[in-house]
């Protein structure tokens, strides 16, 4: 079966192989391997040595955004949230729900959010404290760019939080170019292609001390994963951490960097999302996005508009060709969602257009003809 | 190795090769061995169909407790902890961080509260609306005895939080039979033999509804996952889950049930206790509860007075000899702690005993004479 669906994603057979083992957490052994992940993550990051530090948080990527959301902006404070997709949707819930004041800047989930947009929403508040912001909308696709956002909310001397869930490990970013960034987050499932079961943010150390006192939530304190990690000499975890998540992880981490890095990733993704958004237009179906908005994550397609289309037949038919999607979407128009990531390759792509070809022939569902 | 600790567990081979594979959380084949889970869960609890409900969540244990706290005491409201012991502390803060008014009944870590403390100190505070309480003390041995303080709770009008984090599985409970209880929670990795990664609630589904509104936090909010679980049928999970974890812990479940359930374990876990405290008696040492007081999870001893002694020397001392303990403890006095959960016998105890008497023989460390 091949898994295209934008996390947890598809492994490598040494990857998950990882998870077959018990670990104690707090071993001497799996000290180092816990540290290792540490460091070769804050790198990964662009994050500099003694000013950034990678701190882990067991479970998914929207716990990992609440907790930087808790520990950054103070209980009452205000945070922007450029509101163009599924995910900042997610954040606005879980902002709102810890008792945050949000500020949604909206906007079409068919583009990213524009530095102008940006600079103007906190022009006019300045109870402004933060913004935060999806790095790649998982949804639909599109890309919000730090490199364009970093330097309004800079410009404005306001804070950045950034969920690079889907993102951290293929997009790059630099933490040391990047000042105004509190945290980006991320989970061990997506980009880096471990498996699910741990987050992460990569904070900047300042910030995070300053911080002390925000949570409202022990478990979701930053600072006090910070404190700890200070305490027990960087070799332990606080709390019972998905321990063969984190061994999976340092393989996948290996292979990462085997591979040549985040810009090597970057480039097989990419190589993925074109031969997807391609092959899609080929067969007469319409991508969600236009090629120069469509970052290198998820494919996004329209559902076509036939009756005979229905997405769970959908999904089946092309399960039953080996070739596993998303169930669901959550774009404001009916679409389907197809991975570019995980342990997948542009020839895994060209079976996948030659299967959607073909389930749509089963299920008697008629495209544009002119593309036919 | 042998591995001797309180969680994550030692597994038998087929639960952790279950981790080894990719798996799409929400795939129509997935969903039946989550909603299995859910059920066996819900039936190990005595829960009542229609009035019980099983609620994921993903991370650990004290994200779980701390899930509970918020979604059945509100903000502001004011909860009862016995506090006889370092799970019982943590519970205090996550509750207080919580904005929880906390009233810590003190006890000492070496016998179970009783239902007149718990009595005494619902009927001085009319304010208090619920107890927190450690079913089983992973530090010290103790066993926090729900058949007696569930009775006092009920009687006094007040409702019940159980943290079986460490007791779920082996130790008894049917909460058909505890009305008083608003949910117990526990974790795939402790006693039912799972890999670490997920937490789970089984919560009364007239509690947890009527709790809407109470977490200040989405990502804690059990009567949500509530919602959620109702409007996918039952057949999805919300947020992205450590789905390898699941997929063991279906495993492990089968595994509980072939071995012949609760009953079966606890013998089992028991024999273990069992073996352990005679045999670490046996060698001179000094139990850190007397049999009468002693659980089946842990047995936790005293660290012998001789300067020779030092827990971590200690620990690489029975590692290389194939058993591993904590390298850290947690109770009133200095001791040293021996997990008897897991995919461990007592044919394993009297290796870790044998274990014990060369690793101390090696450090030069004295014992009582009397026992040698
Ligand atoms: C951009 C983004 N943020 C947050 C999340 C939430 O992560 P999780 O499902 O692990 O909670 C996701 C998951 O797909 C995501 O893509
Ligand atoms: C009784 C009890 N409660 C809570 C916890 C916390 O669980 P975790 O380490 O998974 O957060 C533990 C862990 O050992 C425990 O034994």
């Amino acid at each position: 079966m091949l898994l295209l669906i934008p996390g947890p994603v598809q492994t490598r057979p040494e990857t998950r192989a990882a998870a077959a083992q018990d670990i104690a957490p707090w071993d001497m052994d799996f000290r180092p391997v816990y540290a290792g992940i540490r460091e070769t993550v804050r790198q990964i990051a662009g994050g500099i040595e003694g000013e950034h530090a990678t701190l882990p948080l067991q479970g998914c990527g929207h716990f990992v955004m609440e907790a930087a959301i808790r520990t950054f902006v103070p209980a009452g404070g205000k945070v922007l949230i450029p509101h163009n997709g599924a995910y900042a949707d997610r954040a606005v819930r879980l902002a709102g729900e810890a008792g945050r004041r949000v500020v949604a800047l909206p906007g079409p989930d068919t583009r990213p959010v524009t530095a102008e947009e940006v600079a103007a929403a906190l022009a006019a508040d300045p109870a402004i404290s933060h913004v935060a912001m999806i790095h790649n909308e998982t949804g639909s696709g599109i890309v919000n760019d730090p490199e364009l956002i970093g330097p309004a909310v800079r410009a404005a001397g306001r804070r950045l939080i950034l969920d690079s869930v889907s993102a951290f490990g293929a997009l790059p970013i630099s933490l040391a170019a990047h000042p105004e960034i509190d945290a980006l987050v991320f989970t061990s499932g997506k980009c880096l292609e471990g498996l699910p079961g741990m987050g992460f943010a990569v904070a900047r150390i300042e910030s995070v001390t300053a911080a002390a006192g925000n949570a409202g939530s022990w478990s979701f304190d930053l600072s006090d994963i910070y404190q700890h990690a200070l305490r027990a000499g960087w070799g332990s975890i606080r709390f019972t951490p998905a321990v063969q998540a984190l061994a999976a992880f340092r393989v996948a981490l290996d292979l990462h960097d085997a591979e040549g890095g985040q810009p090597a990733r970057l480039a097989r993704y990419r190589e993925n999302a074109r031969v997807l958004h391609e092959g899609v237009r080929g067969l007469g179906l319409t991508p969600y996005l236009p090629w120069e908005a469509q970052g290198p994550v998820i494919v996004t397609v329209h559902q076509p508009a036939d009756p005979n289309f229905a997405l769970q037949p959908f999904v089946d038919a092309l399960k039953r060709r080996g070739v596993l999607i998303s169930n669901f979407w959550n774009t404001q128009a009916p679409t389907f969602r197809i991975g570019c990531i995980g342990a997948v390759t542009p020839e895994d792509m060209r079976t996948a257009v030659a299967a959607i070809d073909a389930a749509l022939r089963e299920l008697g569902v008629r495209r544009r003809e002119a593309a036919l």
